[in-house]
């Protein structure tokens, strides 16, 4: 019994495929909509732009689309003119075959960058493809496996939900970062919903969500060329248009969004190549949620708080000077610092001084998997959290012994 | 036979003892100069601030001071007002038994943080060891020794000047990035001179000679709660005052301060910690200096940078992603990328496009202590150079096996 997942969604078609790029793997992932989208991603903030994504950029600014090709292998990044003609070739040859325009196809692709495009693969693997597209359900499982590169599990999702009485379904699946053989972290996710949504109340969504969720995880700290989310809704349920934020079922769609955003999000944490640790690092009662949001990206990057989460050190020392390095409004003399993991939280900083506590049974909760760093910093009332792995020695291994 | 240092600079006398604090090493160090003197130091800019470095920023306000008094075991950070005290107390001791103001004293810490500090045992050894302060040239070794930590070598330098005709002479100690031990890397630099200069021109040439050189450095991208570089100029030289940027003399002196300060931020590189390479990264024809600067830090500070280069890989994807997320205008298609040790230099990248290199012979110049990086963003004519050192596994274990 699989679970559910993109073909369950209404009016989606998929399939993953093995174009030739990468050996003995798919790496060509297909994903159609009988009727046209609305759709809306966000971009990698990387000043070096992958091919595919300024292409699709292009082809987003009417805010709508009907299919989504990704290849993985080769990122197209720093590809130049062939790389650009690769990509448009990519949709071109989708469009042509589904007889839409150009500007209805997204574009993706991971991999190595820097070496030249493979299009006639592609091509010949979208030619090929199109025609398997189907919404039987083994087809979102090779969908979701051919976006991979070095990650060791496919991502998926799959929610429902009432809206105004209609059921309306929503799935997604996401690439993370594996580190080995791409350059890069590519963080990739694709999200598919039968919602019937108006294009700029879906944008707005859509940008919120991925800065709670997406944003507020580091594996390396790095952005890649490549990233991009992507969410396109055909409308297909039928329900009452979501087209204010005031209405009961906007509220509803977008914190099923969220969710299955922060579900992706956390599956490529726990993928992170090398770490042997998920860690949820909250920051909480803070002045504001952009303090917040800081002082957790800067505590969950740190290379000394990642080394001591290898270590089972309950260094608060390094979590205080990480988030004095935040940027922002830091008093360390009103924070209370707690650790532990899914069960037991012990307070080890209280309002900057040391507590005295077990060190053994701290030491013994941070064996876990599953880790929890909670900062009350005491000025306010924003929260954030935010998820990243911890740095070990298979980490600078993995990372040292790739040769371009 | 020993090299010169801070005791071959007129008037000035030192020393460096154990006080107890740590075990079996000196740890108290005592600069002092006869005749009072024009002083400046640079912070750290983590928001976190240690209580030495808040005391030593009122007593400069006046921009003067005769003696430097630093102890090392304790940082004296998130201390509250016990530490507060406990810096308050360095100070008035060495003032009371030297016959200064405490205003006249310049007071520094490294070590552990938020650990109560031991003021009994450091006001004892300035009492005990402020009556051996001595121009003998061992006494600036111990000196040298006595503010290190983790450091594996005491880093000194010494440098003379003739200015309109004057023989001028400047020396500095330093301490670097030992990680195992403390909970972060303070970096701590002092020097003296016996030049004679206006106190707000020697302001003004810290500052800027810092931002080339120890603010060119990174280890782990963290800034410590301690950081500091202190700069004591005595004009026992007797040179006529530089009082104006317009000076020969003004040029020579910058540019021996910054050639001092230069030497000693590659020294606490060289002794980062669990690091294996010492690594030049130089970015050349930038719009402008910051752009440049910005550039070089994001490449030095990238894990994925660091980690290749452990492993020696000429991995220019990563270099040309890290420096895409420097925040800066960077166009890849412009840069030019060359890799190689001292002595050797390979074009891998020309104007955004791989070159075909002999791949052996780079990893084997990779293979050196000393690598160089340069990067050609053929973009203006601004260029920095700044200096970092590898990740390795030796580091991830060296930080996670230290437990608070």
């Amino acid at each position: 019994m699989m679970n559910k997942n993109i073909t369950d969604v209404k009016g989606f078609t998929c399939w993953g495929a093995h174009s030739g790029v990468k050996s003995m793997r798919r790496d060509l992932a297909i994903i159609f909509s009988e009727r046209p989208c609305v759709a809306s991603a966000t971009y990698t903030t990387n000043k070096v732009v992958a091919e595919p994504l300024k292409l699709t950029r292009k082809h987003l600014k009417d805010k709508k689309a009907q299919v989504l090709i990704c290849n993985a292998g080769n990122a197209n990044a720093c590809t130049g003119i062939q790389g650009r003609k690769g990509a448009e070739a990519m949709a071109k040859t989708a469009a042509k075959l589904l007889g839409l325009k150009n500007e209805d196809v997204i574009v993706a692709s991971t991999g190595l960058i820097g070496e030249p495009f493979p299009t006639e693969d592609i091509v010949g693997g979208i030619k090929e493809n199109i025609p398997k597209l189907t919404n039987r359900r083994e087809a979102g499982s090779f969908a979701a496996n051919a976006i991979l590169t070095t990650d060791t599990f496919a991502k998926e999702g799959f929610s429902e939900m009432m809206l105004d009485g209609i059921n309306v379904t929503m799935a997604g699946i996401a690439k993370g970062s594996g580190m080995i053989h791409p350059n890069m972290a590519t963080m990739l996710a694709f999200i598919v919903s039968d919602v019937n949504i108006d294009p700029d109340i879906l944008d707005e969504t859509v940008k919120e969500c991925v800065d709670d969720t997406f944003n507020m995880i580091t594996v390396d700290g790095d952005t890649s060329t490549n990233d991009m989310v992507a969410v396109m809704c055909n409308g297909m349920a039928d329900n009452p248009v979501i087209n204010s934020k005031e209405q009961a079922s906007y509220l509803i769609f977008r914190s099923k969004l969220r969710e299955l955003m922060l579900h992706l999000a956390k599956l490529i944490v726990s993928d992170g190549e090398g770490s042997s640790k998920f860690i949820e690092y909250t920051v909480k009662n803070a002045r504001d949620r952009n303090t917040a949001k800081k002082l957790v990206r800067a505590i969950s990057s740190s290379v000394l708080v990642k080394t001591a989460m290898f270590g089972r050190d309950p260094n608060w020392g390094r979590i205080v000077c990480a988030s004095g390095n935040a940027g922002v409004h830091f008093n360390y003399k009103k924070a209370d610092l707690f650790m532990g993991d899914t069960e037991h939280l012990v307070k080890v900083l209280d309002k900057g001084k040391p507590v005295e506590y077990d060190r053994n049974f701290v030491k013994k909760l941070l064996r876990e998997a599953h880790i929890r760093v909670i900062m009350d910093v005491n000025s306010g009332n924003a929260q954030m959290t935010g998820y990243g792995s911890d740095l070990t020695t298979d980490y600078v291994l993995f990372n040292s012994v790739y040769t371009t």
